[in-house]
């Protein structure tokens, strides 16, 4: 049988410029995170199925790559429930992996307990251009602190790691779950309807007023509260949303209380940001940002390039979610940059240069049938002492299409073996002769 | 339900100190291998069923973990088929992965192609000590070139990162598979015992000569093949192996080519790495040498500590591994470093120093309840501006405590919030006045 040789279907092969780029960007990002005094851990690529389909991933949790059971406990499986399968894994996240390492290690950690992930995450999703069934997540989170503090530094901690990466002035977006709450309360939504309302709510961008309405009336939410969001919508069109405004304008009964903290909060962490900024990010209020994760409480946010539609970065508050697997409650947030999405990006926004002052990159270049083995390796041996990157290359027929080739490969110089240990470098770039 | 907050059976969650041991290491291994020219690749974690059960992984085979199918897929194979329940496996090694990889790319990528591979694997072996069911391996491979130079610069490269990590004195042992089938043909092994026979020989380290010839003994080889087999043993004893004197000894019939051919190479890659050594590290020809993966052909090595029973690297060559999913031969050598075990045997060599001329590692304490949020972000800012780690952590009654605490983590200054930006840092090490 032929094994077909292209990877699985949503995944995909890296070539080396492309695993060049993604650790560029990496280095950018983990040093500019370290500066905020955060610190990488790594948890398994694997977690029991009981925790990933806890009912804290949403959506996700239908997208799990499922492991099956191995030896007796599958036998036994597949004699009695067959849906007993799998008892595994792949993570869609790293939150919910987070929580469990913070409920197992918390006593090995600081507090607060502040993280770096970078790392992948799978999701069995259909695939498109653009989305792929492994990504790599680079993610920030502080846990056991409930202050803006939080919020504040992990936005700025990551648009400073995209402004490094040279992207020109990214564009924050940040609500307040409470405030969404308030929306649906002032609405008249109810409490079992309010994620398919949210999710369509979510639309708003890509639809726009009457398109969102059309769907909340499909849907079949009640006419009234259909009305009282499109009143609303109609007041503040399309935004710029005034947080003040859009909040003395809602009437959210016995949320208001939270409504008013969300507000605070929001307020003081968009000064803030908007201090630090100095006009090399913006950040701005926006009632219509949801997020797809249900374990969210407080303020979340995303990160997009300017006049860009997809978001770089998403993250936000959750502080019940580990309460749940530790039994006592502790505050936690997070901010995650899409690896994937970011390298394309930056590649559409500036093309790689070559770095100056980088090392000389070296071919020697020996027939295998013909030159001395020893002789070769000596002198690569001898060059990289000299701090030079060297590589033992093949020696073609035609000599000029080889050096083009190596050219077009990053190499600087070349030297043919063969010739003694006094053999001349060449330089690759610019005029030269072929010898 | 409880769930269960434990990574799973035989995974492990990794602690920040770990982490950056990990990533000093990879850091090191890295550059190392690119001043030989290799560049770094990726390949996704999973791959087809098909492709990781062709044969080529040998024992690893037993131990995939297989992920279940998914949808519509997963139903008709419940109805049917409940042998055909996965489709896709995770990866147990880097070289299958990669023959796929260049059998899919070889268009785009230069010849020979030089590859760095860092990532994790997956193995479902029972757990014990030092063995996990995800590790990681650091490997680089040579595609398209049948040279002792690749066998050579890829040993040089393992050793020299290994020497740049500290490691003292790491010694290879060679071997090769052709003088492998010398020695079964010698000893009148049948073509379909040799993996038996060889499963056993390589337990000569543990066993002794009395054991291994007991254990073959009792698993049915020939009299006579024991017979001829234990009088090497006493000739040669354990060892120092002598190369030259090793082949003329045996009577390898029809495979006398094969294994004059094998010992000339092996003379050619002890030679010129005992001569880059310069005693740094060691090379030796070692026949008990066997190495588990069916897919070697040629040369094979292992790399371990001076007087260190398990191996922190091995490789080797296996010419015929991407012919049969490319249809035309590709010669192909690899050598793997693992990372875990690795870091394990250089945290016992060596504990970890402090790095002369780090950045400051500044906390700045701060009450949330109290202090102003946009002050203590603007103070952490300011310091971050001028090059220094800064993290805002909390307050707390106890400030000789807390100080403690945070010197433990590896600050080395701290400042308090709340009077005013003037506030004045303090060192954490050495005598301190907790104010």
């Amino acid at each position: 049988m032929k094994i077909d040789v292209s990877p699985p279907r949503g995944t995909r092969d890296l070539l080396p410029a492309e695993v060049e780029r993604r650790d560029a960007a990496c280095a950018v990002i983990l040093d500019t995170y370290q500066t905020y005094g955060f610190r990488r851990i790594e948890t398994p690529a694997l977690e029991s199925l009981p925790l990933l389909m806890s009912g804290e991933g949403g959506e996700n949790e239908k997208l799990i790559f499922k492991i099956l059971k191995r030896g007796e406990k599958l036998e036994s499986s597949l004699q009695g429930d067959v849906r007993a399968l799998a008892d595994l894994g792949l993570r869609f996240d790293l939150t919910v992996p987070l929580a469990r390492y913070f409920a197992h290690n918390h006593a090995k950690l600081p507090n607060p307990f502040k993280a770096i992930q970078i790392g992948p995450v799978w999701r069995a999703e259909r695939p498109q251009r653009g989305r792929y069934r492994q990504f790599t997540q680079c993610v920030i989170d502080v846990l056991g602190l409930r202050s803006e503090v939080v919020e504040i530094e992990l936005i700025l901690a990551t648009c400073d790691a995209l402004v490094a990466l040279g992207l020109t002035s990214p564009v924050v977006r940040i609500n307040d779950r409470r405030l969404l709450a308030a929306l649906a309360m002032h609405c008249g939504v109810e409490e079992r309807q309010r994620d398919a309302f949210f999710i369509t709510f979510d639309k708003l961008d890509k639809q726009g007023a009457e398109g969102v309405v059309a769907e909340l009336r499909a849907a079949g939410h009640p006419p009234e509260s259909v009305a009282r969001f499109e009143a609303l919508l109609h007041e503040f069109g399309h935004g710029p949303w005034e947080l003040d405004a859009f909040c003395a304008r809602l009437q959210p009964g016995p949320d208001g209380e939270a409504m008013r903290d969300a507000a605070a909060g929001l307020q003081t962490i968009i000064e803030a940001v908007a201090a630090a900024a100095g006009g090399r990010y913006a950040i701005r209020f926006d009632p219509t940002l949801v997020r797809g994760m249900g374990y969210y409480t407080g303020p979340i946010f995303e990160v997009a390039r300017a006049g860009g539609a997809s978001s770089l970065a998403g993250g936000g508050r959750y502080d019940r979610m580990v309460g749940k697997l530790l039994g006592r409650e502790v505050p936690a947030c997070g901010f995650s940059i899409g690896l994937d999405r970011l390298v394309d990006a930056l590649a559409e926004a500036a093309p790689p240069r070559q770095e100056s002052g980088a090392r000389r990159r070296i071919a020697l270049l020996f027939d295998a049938e013909v030159d001395p083995v020893g002789e070769v390796v000596a002198w690569a041996r001898a060059l990289r002492g000299q701090g030079d990157v060297v590589s033992v290359e093949t020696k073609s027929r035609n000599l000029g299409r080889r050096l083009t080739e190596l050219e077009t490969q990053g190499f600087t110089h070349y030297g043919l073996a063969g010739q003694g240990r006094a053999a001349e470098l060449k330089a690759l770039h610019g005029p030269r002769v072929a010898s």
